[in-house]
């Protein structure tokens, strides 16, 4: 699907409140006839009178002169508006009987449904917020943590488009000058100093290329960390995942039934969810651990960003621990090893703790934990010592678990990419870079140099939205919800 | 919990839309420093100097100065609001977590949480509404046809309180014309004429009768009538069940995921919901109904108010049919008998049709349906021939549900009762009634008389919440959902 501004003709409406019974309900009306379609069926003022941002009560009536509801209409004049149009916002009783009905008048009156996330399609084409900073709302209205609220907030409000904006400035600078050339090319003149010109792409490919790096962290702030708990049966999974996440659980949730409801079992650690992989499976995959290799374990594991390695420090034998490790790892997959039920270990030394000098042995297992350097550990690996039954560190396993995916406290400042089209397009606005310096460097004609540049520039204003991103739209809007 | 006006000193915030995730939610507050406890954290203009019912963008700050959100902040100032106080109405971004943080950022600033109810209970209690259009905000936020809608629109606009409102004006006439002759009890004056107020008290008797006469219709649109599909195996149950929801089904709902959400299977005729018994029982009773009178069965039948019995017009035989609805009648209980699979009837004439002489089998087995008017049709029950394979009187079996139920077309103007403590205050108002009408023939004295019609009075006070409510508010409007 295409957009343009030339579809903006109609009249567009919504429910935009979640659906389900509550105390109000929101239906939301966009496009230059909102206030008269609302005003179709309204007992009250005339809307079509009334100023931009003020609230009106009134009845709307539907067929026979019946009162559907008593409303609440707040009313929006273009272009001072969400979507920079006339916009009703009309607050019904939250029943959906109420609700359905009210948006099928509409609709009777010259309304249209709206298509998911028009009411922000609307706002892009009418300039009143660009492509990554539209994007951004639906990130802020999935957004379940610290972590991604974080990063959509600072998005939404532009910081990200602002960024992308200079770079784009300093550039057409210089394309302006190179094109400049061309009206003189018979008499070789320079306005575009090329060593100025190599050291600006410079600074732009570093700050391209941090952006890309920050993709890496803005993907796990977004969609959180695929994590699997492994381990033998009765090494303590289950009571170690229920210690990891009875202790968020505490938190007391003011609005009620509005936590976990498409993952099962999300852990929140400091803003950063950890998504423990169909639990379900896992725990089948647990039972399945001691043949290593089971096809079905695997394949948990091949999902999984991070796994934590639990076993008893009591029953395991050291080399059982070091053929399950070595089995699981994988490229790519960070891991942490538990020694549980550390609180059974006072009334029994397993026998691979009877000799501390033996150099494959860690002399870990007393004190305060702390990672393992030993020959055993694999790289990426650290073994936390615990006791998922008493809770003994498990607010330390808490820490090492963000510690693997972070490695340092996420800034409020720095900016983050978390969407897969802004790398994209990020990394071919890179390539044009590339060739901009390679052409400069084989010292290519300015009109070679400036179309590199152009095509750079391109790329870097798909990301806001200024140039050639009509064929996009149709799929960035339809992932948001309707109403929005 | 009692509740008093001395109780609205605070401030009480809540979520008003659904959970879950949306393009908007809505956070209201409502108290004296409801617009001083947003402006604490809101980014924008002040707050508290604004005209009511504006509305003003800005930002929700929480600590360290991150902005949590972008919001459109609704201004009400009291008396001009649902509640009569001081009220902000925060749309934030639908995202639960936002919500969630900005909910406790409130509370945080001086806010509590609301009750259940609280604000609608505000309402009342600051008089802006009475009692019984109170409870019927709970009924429309939970209505969900036509007809349970209109019932509890009306009795939102007033409709029920103005008519009790006029029946107590009239009573406190007589009750200060007879107290006033207490005054003067040596004199033996009456200024009250005791015909007049015996025939007043015959007219408020009838109206009240017509009232608890209509509860229960209106339970019935308020709660749906209970119904179970009963028959033998292969009698054709599910076909006939699949024929009279798909019809619905093919209504298309612009708003998803919205119905049906608690009762598995309802079935909406004009407005009037039938609500299938527990679908999953009555499937696996149907099984059972070969041995009519098994416990399980009856249990389900027992909870129904209206039975369709079904059966296969060539494989059943009459003494089955006429054992099976004798087997399920109760006292009550309304039956339909449904007899099925007419479309196979041109092949096939099952032998209790080959003699149509006989008295004891029906004549309607052709043409269009009627009901049957035959020794073994049972007292309340009908006969409808249909087939529900290719949709044959499917719609004329609809008819026959609602006539079983209501009768009548549901007028848009009487006043129907749907709520169980008006209609215990109406019956002790009634019986209160009985006392003075036989005080009046027993010649008691006046003071006597008075204490009755005081009473009655305060019976009919109780509906409107004018008098000794305290106690009730608490279990009225525990049953509110959070935020209105």
């Amino acid at each position: 699907m295409n957009y343009t501004k030339h579809d903006l003709t109609d009249t567009i409406v919504a429910l935009s409140t979640p659906p389900g019974v509550g105390a109000i309900g929101v239906i939301r009306l966009s496009g230059a006839d909102a206030l008269h379609i609302v005003q179709r069926v309204f007992g009250g003022k005339d809307l079509t009178k009334q100023k931009s941002h003020t609230l009106h009560f009134g009845t709307i009536i539907g067929e026979a002169g019946k009162v559907l509801d008593e409303v609440l209409v707040a009313v929006f004049k273009g272009p001072n508006s969400y979507t920079g149009e006339n916009t009703a916002e009309v607050s019904c009783h939250g029943s959906p009987f109420i609700l359905q009905k009210i948006i099928e008048l509409f609709i009777e009156k010259g309304a249209r449904l709206a298509q998911p996330g028009e009411f922000t399609l609307r706002a892009f084409l009418n300039g009143k917020m660009d492509l990554s900073q539209a994007e951004a709302v639906a990130d802020l209205i999935a957004s379940t943590s610290e972590g991604n609220h974080s990063v959509a907030m600072r998005q939404m409000r532009g910081g990200f488009s602002h960024e992308i904006q200079k770079l784009r400035e300093e550039l057409v600078n210089f394309a302006s000058l190179i094109e400049l050339e061309l009206d003189f090319a018979e008499e070789d003149v320079e306005f575009a100093n090329r060593e100025q010109l190599k050291l600006t792409i410079l600074k732009i490919q570093s700050f391209i290329h941090s952006l890309l790096q920050s993709f890496k962290l803005g993907n796990v702030l977004k969609t959180g960390v695929p994590t699997v708990i492994a381990g033998r049966p009765n090494a303590g999974k289950s009571t170690l995942l229920n210690a990891l996440l009875n202790e968020e659980r505490a938190i007391v949730s003011p609005i009620a039934g509005t936590t976990r409801d498409t993952v099962e079992e999300v852990l929140n650690i400091q803003g950063v969810e950890f998504r423990l992989i169909d639990t379900a499976g896992i725990r089948e995959a647990q039972d399945q651990i001691e043949a290593i290799g089971v096809e079905k374990t695997m394949e948990k594991v091949s999902q999984a960003a991070l796994l934590v390695y639990v076993f008893d420090v009591v029953e395991t034998k050291i080399d059982e621990v070091l053929a399950d490790v070595a089995s699981l790892q994988r490229e790519g997959l960070k891991m942490l090893i538990a020694c549980n039920k550390m609180d059974n270990l006072p009334s029994y030394k397993p026998e691979w703790l009877v000799n501390p000098s033996d150099p494959s042995i860690p002399d870990f297992f007393f004190a305060k934990p702390r990672p393992l350097d030993s020959s055993f550990i694999i790289h990426h690996s650290s073994l936390i010592t615990l006791s998922a039954k008493n809770g003994m560190n498990v607010p330390y396993l808490k820490e090492k678990l963000y510690a693997a995916v972070i490695g340092q406290k996420i800034g409020t400042e720095s900016t983050i990419v978390t969407n897969a089209r802004h790398v994209e397009a990020l990394e071919k606005a890179a390539t044009s870079l590339d060739d901009v310096l390679q052409g400069l460097a084989a010292g290519v004609t300015s009109d070679f140099v400036a179309m590199d540049i152009r095509r750079a520039l391109s790329y870097l204003g798909e990301i806001t939205g200024e140039v050639g991103v009509e064929d996009l739209l149709g799929n960035i809007f339809s992932k948001f919800c309707i109403g929005k």
